[in-house]
């Protein structure tokens, strides 16, 4: 009953809390969880991770972060997310590679297509069982996030770039439905949790 | 006139010196001359370089180990090389694509087709004038850098690994004579050079 389970949404969507609440499912349904975040996940990922959100690069070239991304992914798909699933574990995951074509190829405009290239590269086959996008109108999401810390390099970016972002997640769940569904994040957070559940028993994820 | 140039070897059989003799000819012969590395040669990809070479993460997988590498090529293609070029510069690498077929191909025996797709990612068309490739037995490089200091994480490979390194390299200007030359850098440096100068005026890089 292993499952590759991933979490995508904008900054302030509640993408931390609905974690919390789908590991509780899950493990109430007798999954055994493996909670992870990327980039990052692994030694070397949260190296990369440190390096792509720090303040001190401001131009570093798109194809050099797309790159790093996806060394990243490779990491930690080899240390932590196939050998999870092969121990029969399932992975919930904050953030996979629909968020590299949302905020890579929406955001920053990048080849998607050259997204698509690296996604076969270090995949091959492999695509999460379910991604669950929690989707809410930009300013919303943007006046919860900057109630938090300082904003970093990526949060910094504009509006426009969030809402190209948003759009490019909006059109993944349009492109395959089968595996990829929005969340309407608006709501209040029960309202919330609600969708999530009911999603997650018609993907036969939870028991009974 | 304008010309990219890179140097390749395994460790120990005289890259440096034979650098700055390369650089010395070009720049007498006119050439406005940008002497760089890899990986390295940014300020990425310079902290990517020291996440590769550290001995913290031994385990790091080789497909991480091989986008990590791209992703420091394709900063260094975009803010350097790249512009060099169009501003008709030449540009004197120390190692570069030929040095990943090398030593994660060859080396780490890792898929050279995986190798073959990102240098096509990273550089489209781009590939160097011409690639000067040190060779010397392994021993002889072995013996000559274990001279200096400390070995990093890369130099503690066994000499098996070399012997491999040095073999893919071989392959390399046996497959692409037209732009990748052997020299025998295993007799006195000014034997080396001699074999180098040659090579420069047969490919027209020199004036005169």
């Amino acid at each position: 009953m292993r499952k590759f389970i991933t979490l995508e949404g904008i900054e302030g969507v509640g993408k931390t809390s609905n974690l919390h609440y789908i590991q509780g499912l899950l493990e109430l349904s007798g999954h055994s969880c493996v909670v992870t975040r990327e980039p990052g996940g692994t030694l070397l990922g949260e190296a990369l991770r440190e390096l792509l959100l720090s303040h001190s690069d401001d131009s570093m070239s798109a194809d050099a972060e797309l790159l790093m991304m996806f060394a990243a992914r490779a990491e930690h798909l080899n240390k932590v997310i196939r050998p999870a699933l092969e121990n029969n574990q399932t992975v919930l995951c904050d953030r996979f590679t629909e968020a590299t074509y949302a905020y890579q190829g929406g955001g920053r405009q990048l080849d998607v297509d050259k997204i698509s290239k690296l996604e076969v590269w270090v995949q091959e086959d492999l695509r999460p069982d379910l991604t669950l996008i929690l989707d809410a109108p930009v300013e919303v999401g943007r006046a919860r996030a900057g109630r938090r810390s300082e904003p970093d390099r990526i949060e910094k970016e504009h509006d426009a770039f969030f809402q190209r972002v948003r759009k490019a997640y909006i059109n993944l769940a349009e492109r395959y439905p089968h595996r990829i569904c929005l969340i309407n994040a608006s709501v209040e957070l029960d309202a919330v949790q609600l969708q999530i559940h009911k999603k997650l028993l018609e993907y036969n994820i939870l028991i009974g």
